[in-house]
Formats: structure tokens, sequence, C-alpha cells
């Protein structure tokens, strides 16, 4: 997927002008590794933003509090916690989520409206305001502590999620930095899938968020780890124009930008799956040839959500009836006759039927980090991909062996 | 769930007045414990009839054959086979199925079009038709074999899936028998739901659809072993009139057999999520006081689909904050704060928050083999059921065991 924007080495969220961050641990969560629970993402000049949402119907107050400050327009920091969701609280988790902005914007002298807030972890707790308000002001903001910020949203993840790509626009060199954490659950964890991104280009607002919802619909709108989507789940861009390039006003004049914003966000996104619970290989599936985008992107999805694939890549099991099903169970527009299937390149279907393939190469193809499946529908010039985790005996043992 | 209409001892598809059935081995699949696997139900007097079918894009053979039939509205047979799906097999697979109608129709000296056919097992494969043209001649029809013919249908099931109840019309008594299979899913098999249920009342065509409908909306459309929907689903109903009632013409006569019917239904599709794949329990969803019937519905279907909800369920853990987020991922009109949630009869959730309970009663209540979670959402009227099964490792062992 690698369109040759330049990564930059330990890119982050600060990689972009005028971005600092800062992390720290309060005690919400049990000490692991990362030992920070409270996080930090300042801009030293206004922004533009945007932001995508949970389609759940249960929101935590949290994600409210952040989609009204959105609609405001003038962000300039972003706080948030992991350890505990702020969800299914009752009244007090949008008090709790106000005053954790405005906790946050004494400390950075900012205006209350200015800062967003996101959280993630158990469901059903409230937030403890009291480490809230001994914390955050202790929070140092600097350049240098990106990993700070990508290990204080963590839940459980393996792994931080970061990365930040440059690339010319004219004259001015225009950087985009992006975390996200993942979306696997745990009891009593419920953890979300979050994502934040900074850039100093110059745009407009509405067509930053034309095109952040055109990156997050071929990016976390195509992942599935366990297929339930959180109460909590937040995608945020800030762009603060310090890269002083000429300003972007078209849709046109965002085509680089669109391509670097869809790599940082597939790169993301492809974290997430990557590190689901349980899980130690990526499965993507790509559809072409479908009658339309959202056929395409459909189909994809279902794939990598069906159990029976998902258990199939496990047991590194050439299953093509299996993906056949679930393209089919998408219910989008197909001629059967006209579907060819490949695992990694070798192919296995073929007119919609199986075609005589070397079973042991299909066998080893699946034995990979990265398992490709690709079906080709052949009726049309739409392709989606979407990305999944396995299914295995530890996703199973990890969401069920905590008994009360 | 159960109105009260009298179960026959040992109830099956030959216990309305009129049908016959009949099954034999013929070596489509390997000799289990069932050894049948091609099976007919046969009505010694014309039928009205009615059928649902799978909404996955890619469809049997069989299943197009059998939609056909059904339009034609004289179906007075099913033949049915185990251990080949007839699906993405090309245009041999029609060939097929018209010959399995063709072979059973001059055996029971039937027309054509009067012969459904049913197909389910291994996708990819041709049907046998070798065996066909030896085995089904030799197929003997007698009032005797229901159970026979259960057995022929079965793949990853274990155990027949059959009942029937009877009740009074005015001066006649009425039977409705069915018997159905499971929608596990195991490599090299693609099993599918299949149920089929015969009756001797006197009945308009359209109102049967109508009824038949409803109770497909009820019952197997409300389960979820793994979330697959199959190639060959089909749910096929066929009523002779042999009860001598007054012919049922409206909605409103309708209702004491409707009753039936869904309870017929919802008893074999209960049996399906029962018998699901490394699966011993069952879980049964409830959601009450929604907006609408489809809400109502389609938040139940989540909460049993929810692999999160389903393992917790398999490790005895109430994890209500689960049960809210499969709920609120169905994307229903909710008011957070009027949900109550119930682990059998206990409350763990009220006006959407976490209340104080008795732990230990809870983690028993999970232990039995029926867990019922019940979500009253208190905003409307409509209430809807679901059933499912756990997420075990037997499941995940069972379904990527196999490597090619």
């Amino acid at each position: 997927m690698s369109s040759g924007f330049k990564h930059i080495k330990k890119g982050n969220i600060c990689s972009a002008k005028g971005f600092l961050s800062g992390s720290i641990y309060s005690g919400i969560k049990s000490p692991g590794l990362e030992k920070k629970d409270i996080g930090i993402i300042y801009s030293e000049h206004n922004c533009v933003s945007a932001g995508t949402f949970t389609q759940n119907s249960i929101v935590s107050p949290s994600v409210t509090w952040t989609k009204s400050t959105i609609d405001k327009g003038n962000i300039r920091a972003i706080v948030a916690n992991s350890g505990c969701a702020n969800t299914s609280v009752g009244e007090q988790g949008f008090i709790d989520a106000k005053e954790m902005a405005l906790i946050t914007s004494k400390a950075l002298d900012l205006d209350l409206d200015s800062v967003a807030v996101a959280s993630t972890g158990i469901i059903g707790v409230e937030l403890p305001m009291a480490l809230m308000r001994k914390y955050i002001p202790q929070i140092e903001i600097s350049k240098n502590d990106g990993n700070g910020f990508a290990r204080s949203i963590l839940t459980t993840d393996k792994r931080t999620k970061e990365m930040a790509v440059s690339f010319d626009i004219g004259e001015s060199k225009v950087t985009i930095g992006g975390v996200s954490k993942g979306s696997g659950m745990i009891h009593p964890n419920m953890a979300t899938m979050l994502a934040f991104i900074t850039t100093d280009i110059d745009i407009n607002e509405s067509i930053l968020k034309n095109v952040l919802t055109n990156a997050v619909n071929k990016s976390f709108n195509q992942i599935s780890v366990d297929g339930d989507q959180s109460t909590n789940d937040t995608v945020l861009i800030l762009a603060n124009g310090q890269a002083k390039n000429k300003k972007i006003n078209t849709e046109e004049e965002a085509e680089t930008f669109a391509s670097a914003l869809n790599e940082v966000c597939i790169f993301l996104a492809k974290e997430i799956a990557r590190d689901g619970e349980g899980n130690t290989r990526l499965i993507e599936a790509t559809v072409n040839g479908a009658k339309s985008q959202k056929d395409a992107n459909k189909s994809s999805r279902s794939i990598v959500s069906s159990n029976l694939v998902k258990t199939a890549v496990y047991g590194r099991d050439p299953n093509w009836g299996r993906i056949m099903m679930a393209v089919g169970a998408s219910e989008i527009e197909l001629e059967e006759s006209k579907i060819e299937i490949f695992v990694n390149d070798i192919q296995i279907v073929a007119e919609g039927k199986t075609t005589p393939y070397n079973n042991q190469s299909v066998v080893i193809a699946m034995n990979q980090d990265l398992i490709r499946l690709t079906v080709n529908l052949n009726i049309g010039k739409s392709s989606g991909t979407a990305w999944g985790s396995e299914l295995t005996e530890e996703y199973v043992v990890f969401n069920s062996a905590y008994t009360t």
C-alpha cells in the first residue's frame, strides 16, 4: 500500500511542526510495561480539526464532549486516558468529561472548548477525578514525548502504534503524524479504537473533514478484530497550518495530502488488526472488480469478519468455500461464474469453481505473517481492502478466562 | 415459550395425516452413527407450500430449483441429501439438482415440478449422480421413518432435531410436524440450516406464506452459531388439507395455527443453536420495550452474535458491559438511562448503570444449561428473542484443526 511517502524515523504525534505532547502515570490502570495512563497532545497554534466517532447507540460522554468541541472548531489540545472508559455511568460521565477538559485547559492556559477528551478502559466505572485533578497539571509538554503519549492510551495492546510521513507541497514540507490503539476487548476492560493525527498542513476545514472521512472509510472502518464496535471509538485530526504551504481549498489540491493521510491511517489500522487479542498474524482481504465501492468495502470486510475464515487462516487451511460464502453473505452484487480467488498470489478458484493448485504451496503461503486473500469479482471497477485477525484458542481463553 | 400445544410423543415429519417419509445410506458421506444421507418427504395428496431461502449472494442450484417448484405451487415431495452441498460447481449444479428431482419424481410417480430438492455438505464438489440414480429409487416410503429422514440430513450435528404438535380447529384435529439440521460449519463440510415442516391443515396458500415468514423471522432468523449465512439455507412447509378443517382464508382464522407453527419453528431453531459446534449450552437473549419489532429482533440477535458475549458466557462471567455494547452496536433507538439488564432473573443493570447484585448468584445462574439475558429498553412495546451458542476453544479447534 506504500505510495512512496517518506516515513520519518521514529515518527510520531510530535513530528509535525508546532505539536507537543506529554504523558504521566496516575494509577488509573495497573502499572504495565507502558506505565502511562494520561496523555496530552497540544498545538502551539490554532488548528482546524475533524473527527469520526462510534456509531454505537451507547456513547461515552467523553465522545459526546469531544463532538461538541469539534463543532465549535477551536481545538488546541486532546487529553486522553486509559484504564476507564467513562461509559454507562449516568449523568456523572458528562460532568467528569467536561471537568477533565477544564483541568487540562487551565494547565495549558486554553479555552475550555479548545480541549477534546478521549477515554478507554473499564466500562461502568466513574473517572477517578481526584487522580485527574492531581496528575493532569503535572504533565510536562514537550517535543520529545510522542512515544509516551502512545503508551498512555494502550489497554490490552501489546505494543505502541505510531508513525509519521512527510512530503512536499510546492516549496513547503508537510508532515503528518499519527498514533492509535487497538480494539480488542477483555473483561473488565472494554478497549476502544482510538486514533489521533496531527499535521502542519494549511487546509480548509471542510476539505479536511472530507479527506478524513475518506481515509477512515479505507482504514479504521475496514478492520475487524472481534467484530464489535466500542462505545468510545474516536478518530481525530488537528491541522495547524505551520507548514506554511499555499492553503488547500479544493479536493484536487488536497490529493497528495489525501494519499499521505490514507497511508498513515491504513498503517495505524493494520497495526490494530495485527495486534488483536490472541493474534500474531494479519489477514488482508482485497475484493477487486466490484460494481461499487460500497460492495468492495462491504465484501472485503465480510471476509475478515467471518469466524470461519479467521479459524481457517489460523489452521493454515485454504478453505476457499468459506471465503466464497463470506463474500456471498455480504449480499453484494456478483456473478458466481466470474469469481476468482487467490491466496497470496496462488489462484485457487477460477470461474466460481475450485481449480487445480499446488496445495503445499498454499499451506506454505498461509504460514506467513501476512495472509493475503484476493477475490476478483470481474463485474466492475471498484476495489476494497480490509484487515483482520485470526481467531485462536488464545482469544477464547483471553476473553473467557476471567471468572468473577 | 410453550403456549400449551400438545407435543406429540416422538413427533416427527410423518405425524401429520397423509405424510410419509423414507431414507437411505448411499455413501455420499462417511458412515457416522446416523448412517443415512438421502431422505424423502412425501405427501399422498396435493399440497399448498411456502418457503424461505438464504439471502447469500452465492446460492446452491438445489435452492434455485426448489424456488422454481414453489413458484409453480404443486409440491408433493422433498428429496434431500447430506454430504454434498451442490454449490459452486458451475452449470452442472442445476443439471444435477433437476435430475435428482427427476429420479425422485419417477420413483414416486409424480410430476417433475412436484419435487423440491435440498442439499447440504461439502461445497465445490459435484453431486454423485451415480449414487443418486442407484439409491433414490430404493428408498422405501412409510409412516415409520420420520427419524430416519431426520438422520439423513445431518452433517456436523450431534443429534436429530424433530417435533410435532397438535391442536383443534373447530371439530378437526390439526397436526404440524417439523425437522431441522444445524448451521455449524466445518471444513471440508459447509453445513447448512435446513428445516422442513409438514401439516395437514387446510389453508389458503398466501396466508400460509405470511404465517411461515412471520414464524421464520421469530425463529430461524434469530439464531446465531457462527454468524455466517450458508449458501443452502432453506425452510419449506407443505400443507395437504387432510385435517379437513374449515379452510383457513384470513390472518385472523390462522391465529392458532400461527402460534403452533411459531412453537415448532422456535423449538427447531433453538435445537440448532444448542447443537452449535463446540457448544453445550444455549444463550437466550430477549430485548423488551423496544420502539419497533425490527429494533427488538436486531438488538437481541446482536447480543447472541457477539463474540465477546459468547466468550463471556463460556467463562461464566456476567460482563454486562459487553451486553450493553452489543445492544448499542445494533444501532437501534434507545435511552441509555432507561436500560435494565438481567441474567436469568437477577438484575445487574438499572438506569443504564451497574447495580449492586450478588455476584455468586449470577455466576451460578451462568453455570446453567440455558443462560437467559434480558434487556429492558423501556421506551416502547416490542419484544424480540434470539438464541446463540457459546464461543469455546473447542469451536476454534474444530474449525481450524483440519490442515490440508
